[in-house]
């Protein structure tokens, strides 16, 4: 067996046992296997968050890497956990739409995992990172077949948090993703969905900021004004030269963002 | 040589160089480690939550683990090094009491870390997670048999922490273990110990709460309000959905909290 | 190929995707590496505390280890990448001196990383890291030599924020490189140095203190009496027992420290 990638994105954070046990029994069933945390900070009971990370994450790992993403407000309610097949890779997750930004994205086979031997016995209700996706994400590790985990289904959760709606001619309402480390605010408009703001003139509200400059780099901007970026992961993002836009703005996951652009001429 | 997993648990915070460093000697050592972080947040100083968070996490890696604790207020005093085999694992520790909640459970042999040849030369005055523990447990993953550290002693630091006092008839006083980053309370009554919560009446006090309500889930509770959860590590804990427990109810490692079970009937 | 360790030193922090994603590209590239984070907490923009971290921790690992610092505050502009070879290992960064402390040090080669065929194409303006810092390290640990990245240079940028400056017959000015998770300051002094503090009166003044006593240890000093001590990187550290000297003397990375030692006698 060639050595596996499994990665990790929780809300379980870095103070607990919680990311180190579901790490040891991943690597109790497979023998032979990375482990990659992806992050352990997601807001807890944040979904974009989440499905931006692991969004914007995935596609730099090699084929057949497992990404496990335990984000799981509803944990021990009736939420199945599902398998995702897409891009040569494995997602595990609750099915809660965390993984939506990625479905939309590329081909995949969605299965509900409901074959209870690959789970830890006794199930926990509290805990199903250690006793539900950490053993699945193992025994995907060590060669299981997919389709051994369950059947697929077409009715999984999908939601659309990643899509600006248009509500007027030329404006579009969207929202904020997440607030980055640095204070950057990333927004759900991806460049390559609305090119025009490279030769068009725009403005993007966010708080109380109006943006209408599309800056290169982070130095670009002038110390202290808003500008607008698009980022390393195509989305564009609302950046202070050395300084963090939630705060100047105010604003963080959620805050609304209009667009509009000028196509007159 | 397969392959061994080192953990690490210490209060070293993740901002600084030192669990990176310890990897480093660890690495250095042992050629086919796979290294585990548990959790470098501990409070520094704090022995009660590092005691809890690997106690419920080692049962879940494989045999032969190399489990380190480096949580060590004492850190260049007398405090000696031990080195515990209990469940087929290894665990690397001060003598401080941190292993005591696996000491009440597990068959063991406690070894006092007297080989100084194992250890880094010179010892520094302040940093013996890079020149004691790290070492040791480098060799150890490498393979040196456990009684060449140093003799096998029955002296060493046991502290009861974990263990409720019956203070009444029907009435037990023990104590907050942790807050978990939900801010989930982690008491030290265990499920196990009290089953009659399951089936009796009962009130558990915690700073300005009094609960009587035993929940499955975290999402059982009615919002706001603290209940009581058998969590995943066997332990009481104590609850607000959606909610932190500890902001709610003023309260963290060290609280006092009061069990009353009603056994009339 | 036997197993090759890469460290990570960054700014990226934990909540967001940057550090895992850099780990899949790097892993995409090495099949047989094993990733260490130092830390990814460093002060975004702070040159000289991630200088201090990779300075104290890179003579812990093997040699060949390749050790990546991304602390950037220039990226997008034109900043070249740099590879050093010093101690038996490799270090990837930014051309900006965070690598200063290691250069003063060790005999080393210097090249400017000009082979772009060893970064992604295209390189984002924003994610360096991904784009270029993590493509080398994986083709280094992947086993390309490190002349075919680039032609060795003398040009590069070296630092000496490190260095106290004489300012009066018997008194230096320096400055404290960063706080560490304990609230220690880390001076610049070096205990090899200074080694007269070992045996002559000296003071020792920063912030609100002035400090006359030399400790052992942490546990040494009276509670709430900040002394110094000798840290575990040969740093002289101010420390508070129990307690942060960063908060009892209101001081923090960059505060000046000036030192009088008394050779009269």
């Amino acid at each position: 067996m060639p050595r596996r990638i499994v990665t990790l994105t929780t809300d379980f954070g870095l103070s607990d046992h919680f990311a180190g046990t579901i790490k040891g029994v991943i690597l109790s069933l497979a023998g032979n296997v990375e482990l990659v945390d992806l992050t352990h900070e997601v807001d807890a009971f944040q979904i974009a968050g989440a499905a931006f990370d692991i969004a914007a994450a995935y596609r730099y790992f090699p084929k057949k890497t497992v990404h496990v993403v335990v984000v799981d407000p509803g944990v021990g309610t009736a939420r199945r956990p599902i398998l995702v097949e897409a891009a040569g890779q494995f997602f595990v997750a609750p099915d809660n739409g965390v993984l939506s930004m990625i479905l939309a994205r590329e081909k995949h086979t969605v299965r509900a995992i409901t074959e209870r031997k690959f789970f830890r016995d006794p199930v926990s209700e509290t805990f199903h990172g250690r006793d539900v996706f950490a053993p699945v994400a193992g025994h995907l590790a060590q060669g299981v077949p997919a389709a051994r985990f369950g059947k697929i289904v077409t009715d999984y959760c999908r939601l659309d948090f990643f899509q600006p709606v248009l509500t007027g001619e030329r404006t579009w309402r969207g929202a904020v993703l997440k607030a980055d480390r640095f204070g950057n605010l990333i927004t759900n408009f991806h460049i390559a969905e609305f090119p025009a703001i490279r030769t068009r003139a725009f403005s993007l509200r966010c708080g109380v900021a109006e943006i209408t400059k599309l800056a290169r780099t982070f130095a670009d901007g002038k110390p202290g004004e808003p500008c607008l970026i698009a980022g390393s992961s195509g989305y564009l993002e609302i950046a202070v030269n050395r300084n963090s836009a939630a705060e100047r703005l105010a604003c963080g996951a959620g805050a609304p963002v209009e667009l509009t652009i000028d196509f007159s001429l």
